[in-house]
């Protein structure tokens, strides 16, 4: 079993990506990974899923970040495939709607939080108001008030995002959040092949192109973010995702391992209850006797 | 005029609401209100709301909490009408829906948070949270996590909430809180009211004489809540409710000043939107002459 805990960003502590390898341990073996890792992690994920399905007083929430092409969605689906989607909602946070940008960044995601019991995942997410809004100076022209655009607005959103989280996670909703970290090579390899094979022509976009020339903007904007955003409450970790199967094993192993932390419990009967319960067994016997 | 700073509440000040009147002012006189005053304000609302909703930046959000029958209903009909209701939105918070129940408290509360340009008009709020969940201790039998409820919640909650407000504000949305002081003998006679007048029956609940009974512990809630939640950017305002006329004016007052303090602008044309707007011009002016 893989130790996930060096992936963790360390809380203000200052990065560079570059120290974080996009590639997979050597040692990890596939066929293994395929065959019995992956499938003990999620048999382990859909029985605890079952019972914060239950207990329903607290919330997982799972936050996938990444460039482009590097496995999101192939990680949602290898990973929430097998739970039972009555208790997953995934929520994809595209370019927001006119609607959305005439209410606070926060205002689309909340809305979106996961209800108690439920594990929710953001396809992207409110890290999005400090990336691509940052690598593109997108709030120059955007509606915020002028008098707010002070030259610390990262950080002041990092501080938001940061009291959001802690607010959440007060009122039962816990966070762990992925930054899928591929490299630039790799990326290009990927949307080469959305291009050469039909069936992932749907899945390029041309903007992909043009995202790819920010690279090292939005490397900078990661680096700045993750330390300032990861928590001991709700800390990202730094997966490398350079091969596809290690990376969806990584996920599956730290959602494995919070949720046995968080250990959810079917609810005790209270004495009241437990009699209410014995009351309508009788009934429910007896009832079959009479026919 | 009146001076509205006096009914302010001092962040972070021990009050006792007993210090602050129930009645209005013997020097008002309700004619010159009535006939000038009122009219004067509402006019002014009306013209700042719609610069409000040209600017398209900022929002304001008015919060009234009260005992029941203190006359929130009716500020805020008097107030508002009169003002275009296409940048007026209330959203009256009754007891939570299962669905709430199983989100944050915050969650309801965020999705009515008004759209730029908007006045956003709570009648009642997420402070019920720290007012109603309080007096009748609701935290122990809901679905909170047990490890989160400490004995501190209510210091915990007023933190979530300021930096939820705070949040808001650094986003362009602006709050000012009334709390609509009404004496117990000034209630009972209004609910009595209620239950004389055929016209006024259905504002009449049973659980009004129920809320009652618990009157002292509501008014220590708020005593506790109002200084803890008071801030410069998002003041409370404790006003006398005993006399509605003299109320309205006061809500009337309060807000004139607030969105003249906010001073919204018709967004300036840049010069390219300066010449495309002449070009539409001459495009209209000649298309008249072709018939």
């Amino acid at each position: 079993m893989i130790d996930t805990a060096r992936y963790k960003v360390k809380p203000g502590a200052k990065i560079r990506l570059q120290d974080y390898s996009t590639k997979r341990d050597e040692a990890a073996d596939r066929r293994e990974v395929e065959d019995c890792l992956m499938p003990a992690n999620i048999q382990k994920l859909s029985v605890l899923q079952e019972r914060l399905y239950a207990e329903n007083t607290r919330a997982l929430l799972v936050v996938f970040q990444a460039m482009d092409a590097a496995g999101k969605d192939g990680c949602i689906k290898h990973v929430m495939t097998g739970i039972n989607p009555q208790g997953v909602f995934v929520s994809s946070f595209k370019v927001p709607s006119s609607e959305e940008n005439d209410h606070d960044y926060l205002w689309r995601i909340h809305q979106k939080a996961p209800r108690r019991g439920e594990i929710g995942v953001f396809n992207r997410s409110h890290y999005e108001d400090v990336l691509v809004s940052r690598v593109h100076d997108l709030l120059q022209s955007s509606q915020m008030p002028k008098d707010r655009l002070r030259p610390d607005i990262w950080t002041t959103r990092y501080r938001q995002i940061c009291d959001y989280e802690k607010y959440l996670w007060e009122n039962g909703v816990e966070t762990v959040k992925f930054f899928l970290h591929i490299s630039k090579d790799e990326q290009r390899k990927r949307l080469l092949k959305r291009i050469y094979d039909p069936d992932k022509n749907w899945k390029f976009s041309a903007s992909d192109i043009q995202e790819r020339k920010h690279w090292d903007k939005y490397m900078q904007a990661y680096e700045d973010m993750l330390p300032a955003t990861s928590t001991a409450r709700s800390p990202w970790y730094v997966l490398p995702a350079d091969s596809k199967w290690f990376t969806r094993y990584l996920v599956s192993q730290v959602l494995a391992q919070k949720l046995e932390q968080m250990n959810p419990q079917f609810p005790e009967l209270s004495g009241e209850k437990r009699a209410k319960i014995d009351e309508c067994r009788f009934i429910l016997e007896k009832d079959g006797l009479e026919i």
